[in-house]
């Protein structure tokens, strides 16, 4: 494994007055470019472009994006600093709408700065607190990562073939990922096998940051179009598919990038496993089903220009879903840091991650 | 509907001196070119590089493309006539290998000759005769699109969603196609529907062809990533799927565009029918079932550089079958020229194409 310090996915850099660095990967696979984002506009900007994305990744980032420029601000009071990050906060919320993950890391910075300024603490400390708890995401991100790997390697068979689709890897989180994370702790355990990564149009998460990460790690990994996975089944390549999620409904049913319902729908017909792996983060237990998940509509250039250049009629209609809903009758376990969730249903996650979610609240 | 004069797919200008001139539909949708083709060789290249395809079409220009320089060795007698046919026959049945219309179309020509032979035509009179014989293959063509429009527009239900995949339309054929065949006369015949066309990875022929032919012909149509129709389907905005195909076995096995067998796997499970349509001449009866067509592996380039830049980290491995192979039970019915075939099943297929078939040869 290279040395990842090289390439964190995203980093406060500098002190209270530092700013935010991210690869911006909508330069991937092509260049690996540093963007560095000074305020809250540009983390917002970073996000909405999707240069840094994947659910924990964006909590991350808006987590610290949120206190840039905070410092400017120190002299006026910790009322008028909880204005400004209240409003800070208020606009990266906005960004993505479907990732719950950036409501989270926002919501714990707000607290984390209710309970400093009610230990009395204020000016430059303050802000270094709330840095502090920006950092800890990122480093609890890190942890949770490595324990969801370790949760889900031994699904992994000597010899298998894994479908993933979109990116839910090193580059959606602080580092190892998701569902990747169970590869490569699968690998790391000396396990061999053979990854299919759908390329996952329209922006090719899969071709451009899957592949790339994978092929960087060593992993022996496939590049195939997305419309290939249900003959990549037929054929008997795969026996097993893992996906990373956006948001997790107290039923189990799964938010994640377009196209994983599809992926789910012929795991099923060709009766091979679909494994969700997020962690306890991305569960939002307010929502009994995955019907009230808001579903993102992304601009239709995203499919007629995708690639620098018109691939489809001028003015043509275009339907561009960002997500889908996967329903938890069609996973077979959702793999987090606290364990293996299985069977998926609301008593299960609840008994697994709701004890966990008030604890922490 | 536009004056088709102008937008002829595929058309022979001239007399036996005369030379082929096609769409060149890698150029669409950006412009509409026509290319000319005056060698065996050039058809080929134009095949092979999809600048024609659909099976119909590659029949005709296949048909159309071995007679091309035949005038000039006239003198060598009919002998050597009909090797020169059967040399340029063997060269441009390996430009596609799964289209059978190009096996069928080239097996027209030469029997044509052998006949006309046999009844001492020879000269140029004999290349007119197979010139003749090439033009109403693509005459034919256009009537049997005729025809399985006429068979499928009741099957398109007022204000309902259609589903298509690749491009079977008059791209694909002399003219009308065969999948919207049915949509255009069932537009012709007053229905109002609306089409989700998938893009089509990686050549994209949903996004620059079927989406260009549809709008152009002003039925109202939304273009999709090929990874967003389980998502449509779920939303209820698809009540029928309608697909090509490239060729079909005795059971009504039906090889298609790649992603064409994970639709119906889709389709099946959100209750929603699957149909293919397709001319007599797709049948390939001398196969028992879709286990023997051969599927086309073509250049991972495609997935790579589909789009004039990298999208994929270099060197990544690269699976690209051109084709998969839908079983009949995933297929509702098969849309002909003689008629629906339902259910799909090589008793019915045998009883409406079989004797057909023989009849003919």
């Amino acid at each position: 494994m290279p040395d990842q310090t090289e390439t964190r996915t995203i980093e406060w850099i500098g002190g209270v007055d530092g700013f935010v660095r991210l690869i911006d990967q909508t330069r991937l696979p092509g260049e690996l470019v540093f963007r560095e984002c000074r305020t809250v506009e540009e983390v917002w900007e970073a996000i909405r472009s999707l240069r840094v994305r994947g659910a924990p990744a964006i909590g991350i980032a808006a987590a610290m994006g949120a206190l840039l420029g905070l410092h400017q601000h120190v002299a006026e009071g910790p009322v008028a600093l909880g204005e400004r990050l209240r409003e800070a906060s208020a606009r990266l919320r906005t960004s993505r709408p479907t990732a719950v993950n950036l409501f989270w890391a926002l919501a714990r910075v707000e607290r984390s700065l209710k309970q400093a300024t009610e230990s009395g603490c204020s000016g430059d400390k303050l802000v270094s607190r709330l840095l502090d708890e920006a950092r800890e995401i990122g480093e609890e991100d890190r942890r949770v990562c490595l324990a969801i790997g370790d949760s889900g390697a031994h699904l992994v068979g000597e010899g298998c073939g894994v479908l993933t689709h979109c990116n839910a890897g090193a580059l959606a989180t602080a580092d190892y990922g998701t569902a990747l994370a169970v590869l490569y702790r699968a690998a790391e355990n000396g396990r061999r096998f053979k990854v299919y990564a759908d390329e996952t149009r329209p922006l090719l998460q899969g071709a451009r940051l899957t592949a790339w990460e994978l092929q960087r790690r060593g992993i022996d990994v496939t590049l195939i179009c997305d419309n290939m996975a249900a003959q990549v089944m037929k054929e008997g390549r795969v026996q097993l598919v893992i996906v990373g999620a956006d948001r997790i409904a107290a039923n189990g049913d799964t938010a994640n990038k377009i196209g994983t319902y599809g992926v789910a729908v012929l795991a099923r017909a060709h009766g091979i496993p679909f494994y969700v792996a997020a962690p306890a983060s991305t569960f939002d237990l307010s929502l009994a089903d995955g019907s009230a998940i808001p579903i993102e509509q992304r601009d239709p250039r995203e499919v007629t220009h995708g690639f620098g250049k018109a691939t489809a009629p001028e003015g043509v209609s275009v339907y561009n879903p960002a997500f889908d809903v996967t329903p938890a009758t069609l996973i077979e376990a959702l793999i987090t840091e606290v364990g293996v969730i299985r069977p998926v249903n609301e008593e299960m996650i609840r008994g697994m991650i709701g004890l966990r979610d008030q604890t922490e609240q």
